[in-house]
């Protein structure tokens, strides 16, 4: 299969999945449908998709353990797509809240109105709640069910980076830091934990669950970050020089709310060249990995911007 | 040791091992304070002390599994304490997002102001789901810090029971059906979920890390139920009869947010009947389960009210 059909592929197989987790269902009323209105919304599913594709590149640089290959495989797959699920739920339950006026006040998102424009500020902090629970209901369903210690050590990356020393942390600093002139370090630290801790921790669990070493792993990891700062350049970038149209969101808005952005702090024509690094270091550390898709994936996003 | 002893050696433990997980930590700023503020004032604990509580009462119960008793138990309450940690955070998240203006826009809690009016409305948002997410780190990490099955089971109690099958899923239908009138058996979803839930998983969480069996799980859980049930009713009660000054927070709070509750269903007398009657219920399984602890400590909440 090629790069784009394993692609589709892999967000078919991570929508199946999550209908199955939230559509359909009718008891609470509303909730549900607030949860599956964000979730199954058409997004770029990057972390999912970053998660499957580590899992497969690590499959295939892992010593053999003694399953047939089949079986193996699969068995690591299927697992990693409740992984893939776990990670979009959060990654979703984060774009409720932060829209939420007591944040971010936005009205669009991904070409829609936000959820609580929909379903009022209530269900969507409760819809948020419910996604972050829901995420670590899965995974701690699929430990049980795969009964792999890997699935515990996916987890620990997983709820290490969606937490207040990942994720939240560099919100709570993106919220603190509003309207304030901050340093280069500062910025980093935004940058590293609002937006690379999670895309760092799909690849690590993708490649933890797929039987990656220690040493492979750092690997995953660094090139992962580097994909997570160069993604995060990008959409300061977009949010100053792209369409309202092509991202489904209102153009403007970290000037709107006074944001420190890479762009603010450097200059777009620094934010580019950095931006290209970045991708070039990340796509020379897939490639040293043999991880052919996210090579393919990392050189699709990098010239996105371009 | 007697009753009170052993509750206050509960308390005590758990309060250590919360004040070291959030509290001097400097970085980001603000967040650990809004965490650390509602998390380290002065509840209950009622949570905590059921499922260590349970975990003795498990561990009394339970079939020799070769280890020399000592350090078996102090293994068991260790990793237990982590849990009842975990739980507090949950139910502390639980209370900031529910006081927001959003929700029931509350100003006073445990005695002293909610957790927005001192940090904001941001910045709690933030930290109730900074502690939801600390509560999987410190759960997950336990389930590799003691490589015991049992974590992981008792997480899937706990998982299960905060999100939209459980609490989340009652304080979704308490929203909804503000200012409706709703029958007998929505009003028993409601406290069933809102409430019990997380009382029969600390309940339960406590015995399978203890080793109950599964038959002695079963009746943990029952116990705990009629348990959550009272809980709930209590709390209904003192809403109308209670003085603001006992109970840390305003009376009166459910009639202006138009909340359905077991008085404004029943009226106050059924209300107090039904009330002895599940206490009854309760103490009898736990005397059962020869649970002494659980026995002293669910009488001693039963006559708060009466």
């Amino acid at each position: 299969m090629d790069y784009c059909a394993v692609r589709e592929d892999y967000v078919g197989r991570l929508e199946k999945r999550l209908t199955s987790l939230v559509k359909d269902k009718d008891y609470p009323p509303f909730i549900y449908d607030s949860m599956a209105y964000s979730l199954l919304s058409k997004g770029k599913r990057l972390r999912p998709i970053l998660l499957l594709a580590a899992c497969e590149a690590a499959i295939a640089g892992a010593p053999e353990d003694g399953m047939p290959p089949g079986l193996m495989e699969s068995f690591k797959l299927a697992c990693a797509t409740d992984f893939a699920c776990a990670i979009e739920m959060i990654h979703t339950y984060s774009l409720i809240h932060d829209d939420l006026p007591i944040l971010d006040n936005d009205d669009l998102r991904r070409g829609r109105p936000t959820n609580h424009k929909v379903y009022g500020e209530a269900m969507a902090l409760l819809a948020g709640d419910a996604l972050l629970n829901m995420a670590y209901e899965v995974m701690v369903e699929a430990c049980t069910k795969y009964r792999y210690q890997s699935c515990v050590n996916a987890m620990t990356e997983v709820a290490r980076a969606a937490g207040i020393n990942g994720m939240i942390g560099g919100q709570v600093m993106d919220v603190y830091t509003q309207g304030k002139e901050i340093d280069e370090e500062t910025l980093h630290y935004i940058h590293t934990n609002k937006t690379a801790a999670l895309i760092i921790a799909s690849v690590a669990a993708g490649a933890i669950i797929g039987g990656a070493d220690e040493a492979d792993l750092r690997k995953f990891k660094r090139a992962a970050l580097n994909m997570g700062l160069a993604f995060q350049i990008m959409d300061d970038i977009l949010d100053v020089t792209g369409k309202e149209e092509d991202l489904g969101k209102p153009i403007g808005s970290d000037a709107k709310n006074a944001k420190n952005t890479y762009v603010s702090l450097f200059g777009l024509e620094r934010a580019k060249s950095d931006y290209f690094h970045l991708w070039d270091k990340c796509i020379a550390q897939f490639e040293d990995l043999q991880a052919h898709l996210l090579v393919s994936f990392a050189q699709e996003l990098r010239d996105r911007v371009s």
